[in-house]
């Protein structure tokens, strides 16, 4: 019997001892960001549950892990039900949970795991909330491994494209017109980018986990283990980069009061906003102003990522031509460890930029499906399998999505209909031009569209920003059902990715990264933008029902086959470069 | 010299006899609504401007009047300049303009005029703000026409499809269940709806100036002039509905207090909010709830409509068949006065539902043109002409736009393409199926997309609702590029109008009106809805460019050409009815 169901009652006695009788546990670390460091893992190791996100309550009583449609098998089969109610988290959201359950109970949360905005519906359900000074899982997670200490790089000017003293001019001239003295950073996907450098704290994305303080002056006070950083690196930051331990943290942040601090209270856990509060600091609320030039990519980053995309696009062609041989003697697991090879063929490949989702069959109708040796399938005649992955280049991020039919003989219709339903919906967002101004929500419904028309949908987003050598999910812009009042900017990178999922049967999904760019349409008094695809690779034309196409779809798709191949072929050897010549071929001439 | 230039002076004695620096006179009455009578054309007696949308604000030293963009060139013939500025209410918006000229002065405005969320932007700029007892305006209009007194008429329940006495019930029950005790009215349109009533006392909207409570018993109180009501009116409101003379109206209000009572912050004037928490009742902001249910038409007002719009489409077959052959022997005026002799050749014909947009060659460019005998122009040829017009009947309201050609040569290819392109979004919308859920804003792009591509698009939304036998322009939903978070709903009607407009060229817009429909379509786990096209009219082929049509796309136009003349050539006599079937003919095929 594993240990796990003694843990919530060993948290119980903690909590008691702290003068709480409940506690909320969020899966973020303090910086609130996708992928945590392990000693971060606290939800994992208190719950069992690992998806990527979720949350767990707990009363003297009773305990719930919350997690999303995506996570409920996973949930099952890895939280306890004894220990444990496992409960949908928008169908049973914790602060109704907690409200039904723990009435006027004094509720404990960890300030330095949540932020103001995450916490608002736990005192909006009139909860009793208690800011702990420590985190009482880690009293008693005896073996917690210690924080990472990876080394942080710089990320070189020919990199970046813009200098970090460049960033901070125009970051310190806006706070000063604010009248604010300081801005607090606790992303470190914004503070690489403000910085110039990356790091490997944490799995998928280049990270050095710290803390960040950008004073109005142009000076920053970078809260970080010192032994991240190198001569070298320390050299690169310069002058007007003060390091300090991460346990300087509040003394730096007491030490800003009484002036006006920039705090966003989304990005930021609560634990920052009570601090200055208390030491007598105006706390100014702001969205995070690294955010926006971090996703309007510079000239040189655009560079890096067209350079990444064709290393991309190399491995990737070569995958799929290996699985046009392979496709029934392979496996998931096999499958996408084989694309990592492809991509670490060339010498700048580092890592995905997230685990690869390779799904066949009804594997590819879980939407964030990970394999796993318990769920690995081995990829079976005449059946549709998906693989979504992305690598990391030190110029660029990529994601991509394709998927196949492993053959030999022709899907049935039903296949056919959906997958060019989605090609269709694809190509709709291709092709738009739009003007300035227009946000991604607007454009969501033409990937949608062709969907619609016969019935169907997809449970996800369209598109999400992609980061330059950083996340591989980048706010502040998304294509997507849910309205977000951003416009999109020539220069932010996105993806185009609608889907159809047929539960316990199949999976589609055709991902292309596109790059906002101006259009050289539109009239003299507006201004029009469309969007340059980054990624190369072909579709499965063997899933095309091509009589459902109309004329300007397939003349599109001709045009983007006849461009992957004159980008590609050079860099392939035959017999995979003869494969790509027929994969890209004109639809009508075969 | 006419008089106008005196009135901002009397104003400002009387102002000052009132206590206070300056006004703030937005364009509403008390009802906030569109359209409103001659008593209450303050704005209109004050400043000269006339348009539907605009504000006047005055200072000691200096005044000004605002609106939008529609109406610059009108304000600029109708309002003196040596006693305005003229200026647009977007680029100076009025709250900003009284904080720079007006500082700490206390600035007066008519509380029964503007609503709280009107207000909120004044009193947000830091102004001095003090609610008038009376309006200074009325105390100098001496010869003010009176209220209007038209006849109240009961709304059939064949018409109407759901008694009062139910729609009374619904909404007791919400107020109930929110622990309220009632409801305040000062829509008419809301009233009309719940008391299925409606009247003539402003243009184009069959409404009876009313205010109303609502009680959470199913009784209503209704403030009216007792002049409006015949015997039968008063027997068809039944004894449920207490009648008063309006000036009890706050009396009647302060009677409420201490109870909850439910006042939509938007749709209501600010006064009733101050008169209700002067008294001591706990108001409770929400948005009025009629609004919904009167947008989603039951079986029988969707019955009407489709009555409604075959009337109309005769008419304007009728009018559009005249018209090819008296293009160039009509003016705007004539021409518009003989759409409106066709709609009441039908004797349920009542008046325009607002007044018609007729517009030849540049006048077409004007997105809100209202053609006076100032600009009235005689068509010409070869140019393009643009009828934007509605009708309304007992049994529905209509709106339609075409554009046509006045020949008798071939129009050039920019104004083909810009056709096409428009036809090609009204069409994509009229196709679309879309999941429950998905708001009009979602939809927006659908159809802008082929303008876009080449490189065109339109200032104005795409749709709005319209009532049944009511508003022409009735919320909460619309399709649009602002968004609003209100899913469509089977029952709403809406219009699917984009358009093309090349200022001192032309304009073209092609609208028909939608009635959402649950679709067939769809998977067991999501249901579809899409669009039943109500208006029964051609689009002129000779705009229309094949070439860019997709094969879909001309299919869709053939169906649609097939249905109008199925449904209206029975009630056509020939020459109109062979004029009609070529205009309904395949595109191909001739």
């Amino acid at each position: 019997m594993s240990p796990v169901p003694s843990r919530p009652d060993a948290l119980r006695t903690v909590l008691s001892q702290m003068g709480v009788d409940g506690f909320i546990l969020p899966r973020g670390d303090e910086h609130l960001g996708e992928y945590v460091a392990p000693c971060a893992e606290r939800l994992a190791w208190l719950t069992g549950f690992t998806g990527s996100a979720g949350m767990a309550a707990i009363l003297p009583d009773r305990a719930a892990v919350f997690s999303d449609g995506r996570y409920t098998t996973q949930m099952d089969q890895q939280v306890d039900a004894t220990a444990w109610e496992r409960l949908h988290i928008r169908e049973t959201p914790p602060p109704t949970w907690l409200a039904t359950h723990g009435g006027t109970r004094r509720i404990g949360y960890d300030p330095r795991l949540i932020s103001e905005s995450a916490l608002r519906p736990f005192s909006d359900a009139g909860l009793t909330l208690v800011a702990l000074p420590a985190n009482p899982v880690d009293r008693i997670w005896t073996d917690r491994p210690a924080a990472p200490c990876t080394p942080c790089v710089p990320q070189p000017e020919d990199l970046a494209g813009q200098s970090s003293h460049d960033k901070r001019a125009t970051l310190a001239a806006s706070l000063r017109d604010a009248g604010e003295s300081a801005l607090v950073l606790s992303d470190p996907a914004s503070i690489a980018w403000l910085l110039n450098i990356r790091g490997r704290d944490v799995p998928y994305t280049p990270l050095t986990l710290s803390f960040a303080i950008m004073h109005d002056t142009g000076h920053v006070t970078l809260l970080v283990d010192p032994a991240k950083l190198s001569d070298t690196t320390r050299a690169w930051l310069g002058a007007d980069v003060t390091v300090l331990p991460p346990d300087a943290l509040e003394h730096t942040l007491r030490a800003l009061a009484p002036a006006r601090v920039q705090v966003d209270p989304t990005s930021n856990a609560i634990w920052f906003i009570q601090t200055l509060a208390d030491a007598g600091a105006t706390v100014i609320r702001k969205e995070n102003p690294c955010v926006l030039p971090k996703a309007v990519k510079n000239p040189t980053e655009q560079e890096g990522s067209r350079r990444a995309h064709l290393l991309d696009g190399v491995a990737i062609c070569r995958f799929l031509h290996w699985l046009d041989h392979n496709a029934t003697r392979t496996t998931e697991l096999d499958a996408a460890e084989q694309l990592d090879r492809f991509r670490a063929a060339s010498p700048d490949y580092r890592e995905e930029s997230f685990p690869a989702i390779s799904g066949a069959g009804p594997n590819g109708a879980v939407i964030h499906y990970r394999v796993t040796p318990g769920t690995n399938r081995a990829l079976r005649a005449n059946e549709v399998y998906l693989i979504d992955s992305g690598g990391q280049y030190p110029f660029g991020t990529t994601d991509i999505t394709r998927t196949v039919w492993t053959g030999p003989d022709a899907p049935d219709n039903t296949v056919r209909d959906a997958f060019t339903r989605v090609l269709r919906g694809h190509i709709a967002l291709a092709c738009a031009r739009f003007p300035t101004g227009v946000t991604g929500h607007a454009l969501d419904a033409l990937a949608r569209h062709a969907l619609w028309e016969g019935g169907l949908d997809y449970d996800h987003g369209t598109g999400h920003g992609i980061g330059s050598y950083l996340s591989v999910h980048e706010g502040p812009a998304t294509i997507a059902p849910v309205f977000r009042p951003v416009p999109l900017r020539a220069g932010m990178i996105l993806s185009n990715e609608p889907g159809y999922y047929r539960p316990g049967a199949f999976g589609i999904r055709l991902e292309n990264l596109h790059l906002v760019q101006p259009s050289a349409i539109g009239e003299a008094r507006r201004s029009f933008l469309e969007f340059e695809v980054l990624t190369h690779a072909p579709f499965d034309r063997r899933l095309i029902d091509t009589v459902l196409l109309q004329p300007d779809e397939t003349a599109w798709l001709d045009r983007y086959h006849a461009r992957v191949f004159e980008r590609i072929a050079p860099h392939l050897e035959s017999p995979a470069r003869t494969w790509l010549e027929a994969a890209c071929a004109p639809l009508h001439a075969g």
